[in-house]
């Protein structure tokens, strides 16, 4: 297997061995201001904790961690940051054992010690209010997973997951109606990621809770088990797979303006989260005093249309979601709605948290890569929202394309892609794209060949 | 404009008239049992209140209604019952008057008394409970819809709908704030067709209770306005496009499977809509004593996979959603998920209501069909399920394109289509299909040919 990717951390390949989770002493991160922009203007392109004064890609030679597993080498592209950089990454190969039910003492047996199932496993995070729980998430979304499909395992390598974990038919027709249901191994798989990113923001919240710090990040996992390529994404980050005559999108982004009537609905359910501080409804713009007794454009909760509706003093409250685009924030604060973490973050200067508003569940797209005619210059390109901000998905496909046919014996051409990549939104190399914008956000990128990710590759 | 459609009630376009709903005196709607089906095995295709003994075509005359735009010609196919059967229809000419907000005394007035914008409009209704809802929603929705749509016509007309009613801008860039939302005209009718259906689910509440009546219906409905055809809807019914080379789905199914998680989450927030006497999660079957202590296979409301959990007593409750496809049952009770009505039903010896957990809010697609180069033989389908149950999408296609190819030269070739397009469902004419599959539920079916639905019709 050979992958690019960067900003990276750790040797490619190698298994991915136990999180030692941070302490407040061994990690003294810094806290910095989460993304915000209540009641200010637009800057287009730029969140206030990623900024930088200079877009100069700098190579350093990372500074050691104590984790075991990340103390190989490290290459930093693209950030004048200390290793505590709000974006991290985590990838590697993903050893699962066999554990089996004894019926006799009703305890989980590990009776396969040695690894059973292998899989690879490829993870993006993308921090606010400081890198304290995207380093977490990274050496702990992995451990999660493991655990998840070792719970799982026997339905995970069955043809159909059986009723009961145990194997044993209760009911006659049991495998019927797992039949009817239409239950498949991979629906394990997708259970097994939604469950992993569920225990990983709980350990989040307990470790940063403990050490007295906050933060959280976006999650884009890639894992590829069994012939088929697993997508799992809590926020803004996007995955795309890449071929010769085709662009398939394997995510969506989750922001305060994609969920909105997810957002906006908990808060007609709860109405004591907005302390009454804020409205749920959405208007074209903040409404002002001007505005009373008006009829103006708004949407609800159960809205896909708009309507009119004549303005009352509480319409002029700060909007539960407000700004469009990149400048769309939650509660004038957050500019993702899903990922992990943020257990502790407040609207400023008020009580008013975020979390309840925040999923941390992932949605998880499955691409079966044994299925597809697979072509060597097929790849997926996973990357945090500083890429996407500046190049479309045609342009990546135009740079993956133009640079892997000229490229085809470089045995280093997917970390060479990567760095065009990103190189691309830094204002260099855009003749490719021919508009030269340029990202101040951390951009971090995977490029992930799909044709060794088949049958070959993994299984038992 | 020329439609085809069975069981119709009244001519094709004529205009919609103000309805007279039936009172307690005017209409004594029997109360029929809802489609009911917990507890009890699975009997494919059929529902309790729609079975008939004998599926031959029956024509009769209609026994006349009070209602004054009802009064036309009725043709009854594919029923033996009286014209108080749970399937009802309507369509005719939606005619708009243009109405303006006096900014001195703050009042709506009606400065152009003639049509203003006129465009078609087309509803199926399938009741269950009785068809007192169906027969309301029929002779109500349109004015709802026409009320809803005059509310906001400045703005539909407008290349770009206000910010304020009255055109006057608040704040002088209002327009830009429009712009960046991305709000068209066609946001405002999508807003309207939602907002009809609330009100018409209002109405049917208010009406039905102050008669002791109870009973819902599903409702999809397709208007041509200004060069677009919208679909809104919200049960079970389908709307598809056929044309010479492509089929495509106007409209989703909401039924208790496809809005699980809606469903669940409702009931993870307010459990106690379950009254202790349902489980929230979902299993592959109900689950019995001997299941207790065991792992087995479950799917919580934030779950897309599937996972085990462990079964404790609670588990063996019956399941807020139970069944699978067409035997899926809400709360035990009901199989669609969305519609008008249904204020009163509640579970069976209980006091467990459903209405919390069905939504009158239709999903509504823009089809511009202004955009299409269209050929005569270019139709919209819409049908109740009992058609859709039988005939997949491409089988009816397949019927479509055979029958108007055939027949160019008929004039009723509309009409006949639809009545093949029944028959195929009750066992006749099923050489097409193959399949020889037949319906026991009502059967009701428009055929719209989109030739004349551009910009040519309707307008100002």
């Amino acid at each position: 297997m050979s992958a690019g990717w960067f900003r990276r951390r750790f040797l490619p390949g190698g298994p991915l061995p136990e999180p030692q989770p941070p302490g407040p002493r061994s990690s003294p991160v810094p806290y910095h201001r989460p993304r915000f922009l209540r009641g200010s203007g637009s800057s287009p392109g730029a969140t206030d904790a990623s900024r930088r004064s200079d877009s100069r890609p700098v190579r350093t030679p990372a500074r050691g961690r104590t984790l075991p597993w990340n103390a190989g080498y490290a290459e930093i592209i693209n950030a004048e940051k200390s290793e505590f950089n709000e974006d991290q990454a985590a990838c590697g190969k993903l050893c699962i054992r066999r554990c089996e039910f004894g019926i006799e003492d009703q305890e989980w047996l590990t009776v396969c010690p040695e690894e059973f199932l292998t899989g690879h496993y490829w993870a993006l995070f993308d921090g606010h209010g400081g890198p304290a729980a995207a380093i977490l998430a990274a050496n702990t979304l992995h451990s999660c997973l493991r655990r998840q499909l070792e719970a799982v395992i026997e339905g995970v390598t069955a043809t159909r997951p059986p009723m009961h974990l145990s194997g044993r038919c209760v009911c006659s027709s049991d495998p019927q109606f797992v039949e009817e249901k239409g239950i498949k191994a991979e629906d394990l798989v997708i259970g097994a990621l939604e469950s992993a990113f569920q225990e990983c923001d709980d350990v989040i919240g307990r470790e940063l809770g403990a050490a007295g710090q906050g933060g959280g990040c976006t999650a884009l996992v890639a894992v590829s088990l069994q012939g088929k390529l697993y997508v799992a994404n809590a926020g803004d980050s996007r995955a795309i797979l890449v071929r010769r005559d085709e662009i398939r999108v394997l995510s969506s982004e989750f922001t305060p303006e994609t969920e909105r009537q997810r957002i906006q609905q908990l808060a007609f359910f709860y109405p004591e989260l907005l302390a009454g501080e804020f409205t749920r409804l959405e208007f074209p713009r903040r409404l002002k005093g001007d505005d009373l007794g008006q009829k103006v454009l708004f949407r609800d909760h159960h809205m896909n249309g708009w309507s009119y509706k004549q303005v009352e003093k509480s319409d002029l409250k700060y909007p539960l979601i407000h700004g469009q685009g990149r400048q769309a924030r939650l509660l004038g604060t957050l500019a993702v709605s899903r990922g992990l973490g943020d257990h502790q973050l407040r609207v400023l200067d008020t009580n008013i948290q975020l979390k309840p508003f925040l999923l941390s569940i992932p949605q998880v797209t499955v691409l079966d890569v044994d299925q597809l005619a697979l072509q060597e210059e097929d790849v997926v390109v996973m990357a945090t929202d500083g890429l996407w901000d500046v190049l479309s998905n045609e342009q990546v496909a135009q740079l993956v394309r133009c640079f892997l046919t000229g490229n085809q014996e470089d045995p280093h051409r997917f970390s060479e892609l990567a760095k065009i990549l990103i190189h691309n939104t830094q204002g260099k190399d855009d003749g490719a794209t021919g508009e030269g914008q340029v990202s101040y956000d951390d951009v971090s990128v995977f490029v992930i060949p799909l044709h060794n990710q088949g049958q070959g590759s993994g299984g038992h």
